[in-house]
């Protein structure tokens, strides 16, 4: 299980990238994010086919994956285990007697330590789900963790089998229907070599052209944080 | 500014590895987190020499750092902005009119969702320090993170120039002090080949034998996530 990183084919480790090498099937998850980079760059630099695991096949059908007596790479955006769906793959695969070698990569959760906000001081994350008419419970973690001075992390839906992504403007028009007109950090693109990172208000946050990642909205800052949003301000 | 990641010097990403083969020095900061493999090994894979960077050159002195004219990877343990002391470099770095490019790697704060537990359920992180007598802020993160149900991820104090690493043990001892013997998950060599995870109560928590990384207190538990921790369990 070989996390990819955010967006290069060339943001796999080296150890991961010989591994993958020496593996004879290599499956990519592709329904919990999405990389800046086309598959083919993936297959030329890994010198693989490339077989797309959708959630159903992963989900229901995995004995495809997990019934191979060969060495099996599956890819997974970012980090491992950010989703439960492949906690709950690893648990298989052992229950399957397979032996679960996990390749961590970087993960959205700590690129936006690039905006400048500490990462110890986030509360409880969250994600904004694109059916969100009668959902609060967003909203709910963006109050606790504001009460305890912390910041949020919004994850923003998708799905990547429709080519479909929350923007971080969707993300801001659900708040702004619950909450103040707040000060926010929207991220497009970490990890690519242009990162989009604005501070602006819920109700002005806009132009990002990258793959929209998260919105976060700050706790308390401290004045180095404070100095470091600055810097990002429209 | 680079993320190594966590354990092996060929965790380095095929993108960070081409940039350091092409920069004219390479600085490896020595303070905040310690990997598993040696200088030498990185070195080798690298083809370049590692200056070693210790809290007073990259706080204090580091016009060394900033003043070179030339192409400086400046190489971070785990991911680029897990401490504030790197985005207080890049601060200075911009100031000085050096363009930084940051490269993610993996971070123990993700890293630890091998353990099972949900990474979204992770309230505010904290840490442990060595001289911790009247210390509680750590306590009160936990306290809070509880009554919230949620995860609390404990770094371990380290002080890598005095080759001194907390252990799992000694945190323990410390929460011992303050709280109930709760059930906890102590995690060593996470991004090794075998990393040791233990879920145990705190007062028979031991038997680590790789680098020290961080002890977790888990919130309200998904019966998924039980599963898991009890497969750690001694």
């Amino acid at each position: 299980m070989i996390g990819l990183g955010l967006w290069n084919a060339k943001d796999i480790s080296v150890k991961a990238l010989e591994i993958v090498r020496s593996c004879d099937f290599v499956y990519l998850e592709t329904y919990t994010s999405r990389l800046g980079c086309d598959i083919s760059e993936m297959e030329e630099l890994y010198g693989k086919k490339i077989i797309l695991a959708n959630r159903e096949l992963v989900e229901g059908d995995s004995d495809e994956i997990l019934k191979k007596e060969k060495d099996v790479a599956f890819l997974i955006m970012g980090d491992v285990f950010a989703a439960t769906t492949h906690v709950d793959l690893r648990k298989r695969a052992v229950l399957h007697g397979i032996k679960v070698v996990v390749l961590h990569n970087a993960s959205v959760l700590t690129a936006v330590g690039e905006t400048g906000l500490e990462l110890y001081k986030f509360g409880k994350t969250t994600s904004i789900p694109f059916e969100n008419e009668n959902v609060l419970s967003p909203v709910d973690v963006l109050n606790m963790n504001r009460k305890n001075g912390l910041h949020t992390l919004f994850l923003l839906d998708l799905r990547p089998d429709e080519d479909r992504f929350m923007s971080v403007k969707e993300a801001c028009e659900y708040l702004l229907k619950h909450t103040d007109d707040y000060m926010a950090v929207g991220c497009a693109g970490l990890g690519s070599d242009a990162p989009e990172i604005k501070y602006a208000k819920l109700s002005e946050m806009e132009g990002f052209s990258l793959i929209p990642q998260c919105l976060i909205i700050p706790g308390n800052l401290h004045f180095m944080e404070e100095e470091s949003l600055a810097g990002f301000k429209k």
